[in-house]
């Protein structure tokens, strides 16, 4: 079962669609102010930088080991066989920071904790995390300490 | 020498001002109507969905190949040792749609010209490059058929 977010992206209409109904979820129900948008490489790189600029946050990418330059610090995550290192940069979020993490698909919630351990390493706290689809039956939830908010349940 | 994108998502405002200039660039200088915005896996992601929400286009991944469902076409590209594939989903472009493709950073040219490629295979017209950064003295731009754009030389 394979579910592909890249054809939302042939209509600008719908990608708007869903940034607005994301910014519009985040300023109603988060009491905190956002400081920073936290996505996944690669696919919530699409998502993520539209979110934060329209919230005015930064936004800060999670990626394997070895991707991002400069001093960063790193967090194991599992995967559906055995397990891999994920890496933010050590100046991404300051101690005391709101993060919202943003992914396209939660499925058995590995990669969205490994993003958690290193948001948590870095002093941030994480406020919610943001999927555009979950599926529910792998309980990724389960994984994670933050809240989720997901727009399609499949 | 590695220029790191990063930092420019730190502040939401600098993303806007880049994102105005660009899309001003496009509108202001180019005499045809852009359909879809190409953008490579991962740091192209960060900029293409923004530029074509503003514009109204589609926006369109180039991914390395096994990266993408469905059915995909596939062209070879340079990279500084050896070759590897690149490949865009089959239904990105339809034949005769004016793409305009973006990277955050353009050196020899071998990745975007792999680009180039997979867009004409599919029967689109590149009308122009967009990057963000031009290492200008490895001349990439030669690499490439369509004309380049870049807001930093370094």
């Amino acid at each position: 079962m394979f579910k592909d977010i890249f054809p939302l992206f042939k209509d600008p209409v719908a990608v708007e669609m869903v940034i607005t109904h994301i910014v519009h979820r985040i300023n109603s129900t988060l009491d905190k102010k956002v400081d920073v948008i936290v996505g996944l490489d690669a696919r919530g790189f699409l998502f993520g930088p539209l979110i934060a600029m329209r919230l005015g946050a930064a936004f800060a990418p999670v990626r394997k080991a070895g991707k991002l330059p400069g001093a960063t610090i790193q967090a194991a995550y599992e995967k559906e066989y055995g397990t891999d290192i994920f890496e933010m940069q050590e100046d991404a979020i300051k101690p005391g920071q709101n993060v919202v993490i943003i992914d396209d698909l939660i499925a058995t919630g590995g990669s969205a904790a490994g993003a958690e351990k290193l948001v948590q390493k870095l002093g941030g706290s994480v406020l919610e995390f943001i999927f555009i689809i979950e599926l529910e039956f792998l309980k990724g939830k389960d994984a994670l300490s933050a809240p989720i908010y997901s727009l399609v349940k499949a």
